[in-house]
């Protein structure tokens, strides 16, 4: 069955509008009578019926309300350090199938994109929209925020006092992520900060351990991309809480 | 340092030849003087400098020989069930970062890809230089096997009779692939097959638990992509062994 994020919520019914109506009516081509699961990401799933395809909404009567078991039960935030091409949208879209509750793309030094101002805030809203597909993909009914992009000064803002901080370095040589994992707790948010292709100057780190009290982890002895760290160590650590696998 | 695969190993030099010296020679350009480090897929990796730089090979005078403790020390080889487009080259390139032991291609029920004969071959040729790529950029001295493309039935005979078999399997809603995890060997091989995009039949699966042992596994409530439960159940299995995080 085809998911949908609900445009407004009635008692008995939901509508859709904008980009989910278009997806409807003109790539789907669904009619009246077919049956459709809509999500308001307050966690609530509805199994409903077509009942209208107006000119700007679609009408869908609800059958049955879910609150299924399909999110992780710990908090896990990806820091993206602002890397090429697809990498950012392959995490945001593994990251979301995964089961992270948000990812903040970060401002680090070694970044080579640089995006600021208008691009960055319609960078955001496309990558807002491959968490959403990605959402409906594996079934979630709590999509992950994608944050504004930010710099180091602006992390701690973002996140709960208590966020557990974690930044997997290739300069870490003692300190393994198991051990730390074994110190965290599931009721406190976890952030998980990725560095770009280049990877972390040692004054970002350090900034990092200062201010966040962020643990530096080694992720074993193979170096890895940064996209295949930060679906690794998202993995690890769900997987370390019982949320996947 | 750049890395590179012994074409040929001599006492106290080695020789690259083919795309090894043509990648060096053309693509990195380096001249004799310049270090470069040299493994040949037994676990042992060649400090060295480039002495000549001949027509048909480059000539490496080894400086120090190391065996770093960087390989997996269990076995896990994925099995991944033919898919589309770049899907298998990511598996196979964040495979070989992550520390698999080879990669088995496999013709799945559903899978949309069909390759035979040479055109089967070729894809190998092509996925092992991808696996090559990817062991030079994670600093891997073992490089892991892509196995030619085969059926089912073919399975058994590429892995040892010790070899634990896994499927993660989106119909398998009790048995977590943790619980099982708990009841395997380190020193034993560990197979993951990983189904295609539209997933196995269940008559697959049926034939995979009678003739190979395997367990199906859940790897919890949200779906994954073909390339996601790959990476992921890869990530899990080795951490579960400490040989990643």
């Amino acid at each position: 069955m085809n998911r949908f994020k609900i445009t407004e919520l009635g008692r008995d019914v939901f509508w859709l509008r904008d980009a989910e109506r278009e997806h409807l009516v003109r790539v789907l081509r669904l009619s009246p009578g077919d049956l459709v699961v809509g999500y308001d990401n307050t966690g609530r799933e509805y199994t409903s019926v077509i009942d209208t395809i107006e000119d700007k909404s679609v009408t869908c009567r609800i059958l049955s309300t879910d609150q299924p078991d399909v999110e992780a039960h710990t908090s896990v935030f990806v820091v993206a350090g602002l890397s090429k091409g697809e990498k950012m949208e392959w995490v945001i879209q593994k990251g979301t199938e995964l089961g992270m509750a948000g990812l903040i793309p970060l401002r680090a030094k070694r970044s080579i994109v640089h995006i600021e101002g208008k691009k960055a805030q319609d960078r955001v809203l496309r990558w807002q929209k491959i968490a959403s597909e990605a959402s409906k993909q594996s079934h979630r009914v709590q999509e992950p925020e994608i944050f504004e992009v930010c710099d180091w000064k602006d992390l701690k803002k973002h996140l709960p006092e208590n966020t557990q901080w974690l930044i997997p370095y290739e300069e870490e040589k003692t300190q393994r992520l198991t051990t730390v994992l074994g110190t965290m707790k599931a009721e406190h948010p976890t952030a998980i900060i990725i560095g770009p292709e280049g990877g972390f100057e040692e004054t970002e780190v350090a900034w990092a351990q200062e201010n966040l009290g962020a643990q530096s982890v080694s992720l074993g002895p193979r170096i890895l991309r940064t996209e295949t760290a930060a679906v690794a160590t998202l993995t690890l650590v769900l997987g370390h809480f019982g949320d996947i696998g």
